[in-house]
């Protein structure tokens, strides 16, 4: 026998039903909001992420050498490759460009609760706009997906921070700190201990004072005291720039999931404005349930114009532990319309029937085994059928069928004039 | 800037909404059956092919290893990962199996037409049932879904084969004969020239005019000839299975569909019983369009249990090609119901307003950009709102909205009583 391969996983349909239900509800909502699919590749070249975060992230990548030649990578995440579709026709693009996809995903890292090696997201982003609108409407569609999936405020919470009022602390405190290494301690706090995050502090730079002053007004409920603590026109714009998004978020009525968090930093060093990380308030999912957040320097580095952008990647795996946990994880959905089952010498008029069933768009099954009365009975009800169209012989002589409630085992029959109808899912009691 | 891979491509929306329709056509009709999706992962044990198909097939697959030292692939086809999946919980499973799903694969080949390195498939099989109306079902549900898509009988053709008929007529005129080999020649007869293919046949183990005659009676239209040519019951049994899943697509209604062309042999080497393949009659697309059949052994020499299986997988590439020539590849689909417009100090009624024609279901679009009334319907425009609703302050002041129709460019207003309102659609229509 085979094994797959660790971190990699197989979908039965019953998990695979309740997968694809959420992924349903979660593209049907940003359709709504205009965002618009995109298709894209499962490989790339590798230099499409060296470039940017360097070599060592090569050991983090399903990275190799094609037939070709070519260094390429299974890709890690969507954000270069769609920045990559960004540069090649940014011009012809209409703004904003508001675009969405769901697919997998490959890092070669440790297996863990909700963190597998191949693992699936969605990816909903808008490039070309750098106004607070952009980035509450990517907050709302977010939230708007959890409350869709039956979520409650009280099960999740979108902790929004500021890259820039971080950057801008900072840089008002030692202007020769090295900020990114410093936000990375910040994102790391809540996983070492306080000893530790002091002392990434002081490696990008801080003194121990400055470390644990700069840590204390990252806890304020009070932007204005970062603008007073700073005294800087950075910090206040930044600041400024947040409080907008907030208050554009209330004009999109998702503020109530909002908290505003600075200890909240994204590990990924290429945000530039407000980020955000969704968490289970009951704190069972230890992890981010997922985050996004503004990062309008990217597609420039990419060798495009210089485009402001702000999204959010919803990753399935930790979103289900979520959904689980609250109790809202989708029941395997996939039931079964009709039963059409032949007895006798009747199998012509069987399909038949099935198949002007699925004209209707119903969900029909009918015997593939020659199996007589009982076994396709105990088949129907494996499968769910609803209703049993038993098509027997003496059912014909008499111009029609039998309709089986299989809830309730009462049947009945129905005309062949009247059945299959010309529209809707007539059940026993149409007939009874 | 970065360059995509060869034969790898990114789809933008417009393309990525066409390839959606298509993909939702082929879905909904096959889930009408009862087929029932899985998910399945990109990557297997390169083992999983060679154990199969020999170490020669690692020259078409992305094939590497990984930094654990597996050696691993990325999935060329869904076959071996289903059966793998088969076999695992092969007894736990109600018979017949049916499942499909669709997603990409890869395989290492040169780019032409309607055929990439990176290329997707909706796979749908059937395991458990070795009857005739398991192939017929198979059959239906592939011509359902091309009528589905708006093709006719007068554009694709299934040419249906039988692979033990081959083998028993081989085996009936020299039983040292290299089956595969020949069945093979057969396959590659209208690639090649006639020279070439009977020397195939001569390699396989047969004389010239054994080849001769083996090929002039795969063209007879009389399926009792083939019996009486043969002579064995082997040929007997085949003929007698193909006329079955022939009578029984005509009870699925789908016989019109099928031609019998014992020319047809598939390249997989894996197949048992029925083939087919699915042509462009026009003979615009010149490679087969798609395929499948049936694979009766394939279960038992992954470790599992005997179980028969018929699948066919729907090659996505080609199919599109097929849908262009015959004028019925879907339209850019996806369109904008409502745009809400904002002028003066009315963004958060605009945005309320937003959100509960979303509520509703509804496409619905506003500013993001701090634009002007002219921009705002600009873009409206060029997204293709049906309906544009202005939002401005002397509306307001009139409890009231403006309702713009695009088309015809005429507006009046609607009192905000009744807009949004409870359910449906209204347009400028319903105001004027």
């Amino acid at each position: 026998m085979y094994d797959g391969l660790k971190g990699f996983r197989e979908f039965y349909p019953e998990e695979m039903s309740a997968r694809r239900a959420v992924t349903d509800t979660i593209e049907d909502r940003v359709r709504r909001y205009g965002f618009r699919e995109i298709g894209t590749p499962a490989l790339e070249r590798t230099q499409l992420y060296t470039d940017k975060s360097g070599e060592e992230i090569v050991e983090e990548l399903y990275a190799f050498e094609d037939k070709g030649g070519r260094e390429v990578a299974l890709t890690p995440e969507l954000t270069p490759t769609v920045a990559r579709m960004v540069v090649a026709k940014g011009g012809e693009l209409r703004k904003p460009i508001k675009w969405f996809s769901t697919r997998p995903f490959w890092r070669y890292e440790q297996v863990q609760q909700g963190r597998f090696r191949e693992f699936y997201q969605t990816n909903v982003d808008i490039f070309g706009s750098d106004h607070p609108e952009a980035d509450a409407e990517i907050l709302a569609a977010a939230a708007d997906v959890m409350t869709d999936l039956g979520l409650t405020g009280g099960d999740f919470e979108f902790r929004v921070s500021h890259r820039d009022i971080l950057g801008g602390l900072l840089e008002s405190i030692d202007s020769d700190v090295e900020t990114t290494e410093a936000i990375r301690a910040v994102d790391k706090k809540e996983k070492i201990d306080t000893e530790a995050y002091y002392e990434l502090l002081v490696e990008a730079g801080l003194t121990r004072s400055e470390a644990e002053s700069f840590d204390s007004v990252l806890e304020t409920d009070d932007l204005g005291e970062l603008i007073a603590f700073a005294g800087t026109d950075r910090v206040e714009a930044a600041v400024g720039n947040l409080r907008a998004v907030l208050e554009a978020a209330e004009s999109f009525d998702v503020r109530e999931f909002c908290t505003v968090s600075l200890e909240t930093a994204r590990g990924l060093d290429y945000y530039t404005g407000v980020v955000f990380e969704c968490f289970d308030t009951a704190g069972d999912v230890s992890r981010s349930v997922f985050g996004g957040g503004r990062y309008d320097d990217l597609i420039e580095g990419y060798g495009g114009e210089p485009t402001p952008a702000v999204g959010v990647g919803i990753g399935h795996e930790t979103l289900s532990l979520l959904c689980q946990r609250a109790g809202v994880w989708p029941e395997d959905a996939a039931g079964t319309d009709y039963y059409v089952l032949t007895v006798g010498d009747t199998r012509r008029k069987a399909l038949e029937i099935a198949r002007e069933l699925r004209e209707l768009g119903h969900v029909v099954e009918s015997d593939l085994s020659g199996r007589g009365f009982g076994d396709q009975l105990s088949y129907a009800d494996g499968i769910g059928a609803g209703t049993v169209v038993i098509v027997g012989e003496q059912d014909l002589e008499d111009d029609a069928v039998t309709i089986k409630d299989m809830e309730s085992g009462e049947q009945t029959q129905a005309p062949l004039s009247s059945f299959p109808p010309a529209e809707g899912r007539p059940t026993y009691e149409d007939f009874a």
